[in-house]
């Protein structure tokens, strides 16, 4: 699916070139035509040909069966009689304009809370980036004893990978990265297979980052200073709590569910309320189109932005967290 | 009653597939069959019949009073004038239009107020399962004492259930559940004893964890690191009041009711407001039931996410909890 | 006054059952009804009868003048003549249309606002609660002597007490009853005489708790110990700051009171502009007596939860600390 | 100007019986005639004026121009000819509605977020109530030397009035002001000396508070103790941050002025639009006055709370904390 | 450009004498005019530029049209015949009436979101302020060697230097530029060398301060207090993080090109769906561009601080913190 496999692509990492470039993009006749290649164009094209061929359908029902009805009239002058008395597919647009503004409401508060979880997952993240990258400073300052120093620098850059593994789809390639990447940040072999075989990952590494502070006959930390880089890991595992309730925890489905659809129903009457609003009535097709395509995409985006972790760009960030430790060391 | 007994299997816990499940699922065509059978719809069936039987009996009354009206006329044309005097319910939708953007707003508002405590439920929960994992962790990291350690494992695994119990009915079936899971976290009989008897379960369970805790002979541990480890209960007994909160405190009941009753009399007038308005009268039935429906949709909403902790899976947390703390011991 | 005297009877802690009537509580048909008895309803009779006042002056005015004219038009033609020239009072409803969203858009944001705060008092009172609980248990788990360990208790017991009555009325009855509770918690007589003379009773109390964790002699504590139960304190002091601010500072008077302004001309406009929109014009008056309850219920609703103090159940959750505490003594 | 000498009026500080007058005065009939008298009123006459006179310019525009050309057509036929081909100022209200929802929501969302700012700082600033008086109970309780913890107390109660000064206008009438304030909390001369002469004066004070306090020969506090007592000068440190950004940054000048300008056209074109819709044409100079009012009071009200600090009552918050801390002494 | 050029002049510092030419600022008059010469008038011209083009172009194709299609009847009677089969451009107003709630939620949510970005970026260097001085404060308290104790504070002053680099664009002159800052900051050269090869440089110089700090022979800290101080430095390499993740995440591109697209596909309509609903259809040309303006005028200020650090006064803050810290040295 379209869908799906372009979410990767979605992981954005942006610099100072980036924003220039960012706030230049908005011009309005790239945003006209791009409409058509985008993502989300793409990626909503069944919602959006549903609109269109109700909205055709309709049209061509009450064209059709008046000229049928003519057609027949001497032919078949019972089938004619029976068109005769099909109603016509249209209605006031009073009950869209009346429904719509609650119906708009629920939609943009639904995506607004969507983004609030995706920026909450960020925040989150951006907090494992800077708690992995405090802890390791500490490590580095106050332990003593140098190998235990390079073990905990290791385990500490590992804590991002684990962590990514956890919140993603357990295949075996993402077993196998995750084992690759252990090992590149020349975690010992009896800690990549505790890792690798314990069923949380991240609570097993955990365990290990804090085996290696409290020894405290190779660390040379009293408890005070113990009990602060503690502290860290305390952080570290709050964390870890925050991405699982943001995984498992989805927006209420009645919520989600009852914005849907009402949406749909109000999308399958626009059609049907449009007819002979406009100047002329095949109109109601494209005009249809477009504001089933605008709204629909509203929906969509605020699904898109619900399940964050998919589309951080997690992968970098453990590279950077990675990089600035081990230059660090 | 079906609402009721249906917030059980609102409890969901999402997985990755279900995420790709998810996205897919918002497809049009689905949400707008599944009105019929959705968990809401089923729900609100009295509201929704409530709005139909309004507007069919105002579609009644205005056919049915002039064709009495005219029937009569001849046999008791003395009814027949009394009739021909009856005003026909209709009215301008202007009412209706002017109010509905300040009740759209007071509903929306309210409904997001109601997820607000909602998610702040979810995340109070997410940090008792994550005190009660750092806890466990520092307290294998730390207690000398074996006998000791397994102990404070056992009454940490507890908490969640303990607290579960609090919140919610206090029926014998969930008496009895919790005894077996107390049991079935290996707590010493006469603890469970003490944590049945209490008035206040959570409260005496956090009061045994603390005994344990200061128990500075068998736990080994100094006043530094006891500090930093009943700092963690302190979060507990704190999440414990935030959760009393939610469910002892409801939105206030002058906000609740007074958007029910707007949107009751809103829908009261609706048939009336719609008569002629559309192509057809009979069409003010339909219509007026579809907008009741997604518009009491939105209150009802509002009303099943305000008491959070019957919709969440307080009892998968309470396992996935006591799983991690056993596997690390 | 009706609206004052009420509000202790708002006062809501709710249980389990009360959540499950709650839910079902939303019945349309009740709410529709229960507007005539309602407390919001009995609260703002006032301000409906003058909406509804001044429409139905409007009625009698366009209809009077005309009549009494052409009644007049014999007799008295300089009167008939002059009250010929007065104009009638209607206007179109665009102004009022143009206009409504600005005024909806502000209302429900400052009902929001007063919202958050009663919110934030509730939170900090849950606050209150968790601290008082928090610092007994360590209380009780590491303070050496007896007898000091029961004077903190009833302490920290008696601080919620003396905090509600900070924030409530200072009349004497408040006065005997803050003493009663006082002595009820069994604090000795001396300090009960030192709280009561104090000008500042809660910062009163918290140095009397103050000076018995610090008197380490009795307490057995070193100052790692001492110090993590005067942050307790510290919160202490943090949550009666918070009281205070929300109790000395409403919202902003030119927020609220050009809000009741804004609303106040648009429901003086709202019959001149409903005249000759309606079918039938004795209608503007039961019209605009329904769109101003509501319109007026939204703001005094803010009002009513603006000062959220006297509508939280204080003594309520007074008693549960207490409870909670010495349960645990 | 009326508008910046009545801000210091409007430093609310509301006890019990302000409040329960505050839920009795939003009285509608009062809140209609309060609105030429109200402070609102007065601030934006040069608003109202132009708006009106405005409306005033297009409505004898409009009956003037074919007055007078009628008047002219005999005697001067060529003017009279000009005087007929000037277009009429009047067009739909199309724009206007179209628009309006766009400008309505940029305009209440900023006066929310002036709202948040003024919020904050009233956070802010009843935090350094808390923190101080929290720091006044901890020297008190702690502190050895009897001299110290008289110099201590007096630097203490010293701070919120140095913040004040910091934050207002560097007049020498305030220099003086807080010189005398500084003697009369009993700090010594040559520390108030220091304090006068600092370019940074609250820094100035946290340096003698924090010199005070790490005199461990004086204090006989250890080090467990002082951090403890630091921590809390840390949080001072903090709040006088958060008032610095606050004052030091307005919003963003893009948001004000886009909604300003923003408003103004709309304003401007709102007679126009308006023409040849009312019952009669000279309506449109008070309904574009009164709607023109209304709206350019919710920008003016956001102006007003946008810098919070010289409308919260500082001078009585620093008597506050005097008051409570000298009282504990 | 002048859009990037411009930004820099957008960095405001108020001081008290700006607020008030602020709360005066808001005239209406000023306001009308000045939307010529403002800076957003001058970065949208090539938006606004489009809006007009496209909506002379309809006007100018559906005046053209049947005056082209009577010229050529007569000599070219077949291209007559095709151009008056060419249907003109216009369209119910209903189309964009429907869609716009939903547009103008979501351009106005989207502008929150960006502000609630540049406000946290504001919140973030505030932080960076208060605890480069707290850090400062508390060395210059209790740091022993006197050569450390300059050394320090150079340090500390040099960081919001560092991370004013790390976060803009790494050009030659900024590098420049940081070398003579950190220079000035009195910081030894092999320090100044090891922070410009650094890779990141604000980790780099983090590691330095946390050297300094933990050289426990010099400092004469317990660890006690140097974990106090620490706590500080943890603070800063927070705040880093934080920045990093404003500068590195931009809002979800899906939400800020919906809403451009959206937009853009409005205004192109506008035109079109004004046609024939204005007084006299040349007006759609300055009509359209009105509207156009403003609203992609909102949806520029979002653009314009999405990334808040090139718009914020970090040079000023940087030279803020350095001279509040050497004037307490």
């Amino acid at each position: 699916e379209f869908k799906e496999a372009g979410r990767e692509f979605r992981q954005d990492v942006y610099s100072y070139n980036d924003w220039r470039w960012h706030r230049e993009s908005g011009h309005i006749a790239s945003a006209i035509s791009s409409v058509f290649t985008s993502g989300v164009g793409k990626a909503m094209w069944r919602e959006t040909f549903f609109v269109i061929a109700t909205a055709a359908a309709v049209y061509l029902y009450n064209i059709g069966v008046p000229v049928l009805a003519a057609k027949t009239a001497a032919s078949l002058p019972i089938v004619a009689a029976l068109l005769g008395r099909l109603p016509l597919l249209h209605l006031s647009l009073l009950p869209l304009t009346l429904s719509s503004p609650a119906l708009f409401l629920l939609l943009v508060f639904r995506t607004n809370n969507s983004y609030d979880r995706w920026w909450e997952a960020r925040k989150v993240w951006g907090g494992v980036i800077n708690a992995s990258r405090d802890l390791a400073r500490q490590a580095l300052a106050l332990v003593r004893d140098a190998e235990l120093k390079k073990l905990m620098v290791s385990q500490i850059a590992s804590y991002a990978r684990v962590l990514k593994y956890h919140l993603g789809p357990p295949t075996p390639e993402a077993r196998d990265l995750l084992r690759n990447e252990l090992v590149d940040n020349r975690l010992p072999a009896d800690q990549v297979r505790v890792i690798m075989e314990a069923k949380h990952k991240p609570m097993a590494l955990l365990g290990l980052v804090s085996a290696s502070l409290h020894d405290s006959g190779r660390t040379g930390l009293d408890t005070v200073q113990a009990s602060k880089l503690d502290q860290t890991l305390s952080l570290l595992t709050d964390y870890l709590g925050k991405c699982e309730r943001i995984v498992k925890t989805p927006l209420p489905l009645v919520y989600t569910r009852h914005t849907a659809r009402f949406l749909s129903w109000w999308l399958l009457f626009l059609p049907v309320c449009l007819y002979n609003q406009l100047r002329a009535n095949w109109m109601i097709v494209p005009v249809s189109g477009l504001i089933g395509f605008f709204l629909v995409g509203i929906e969509d985006l605020g699904n898109q932005i619900e399940e964050p972790f998919s589309i951080l760009p997690l992968t970098a960030m453990g590279t950077g967290i990675q990089q600035s430790i081990f230059e660090a060391l």
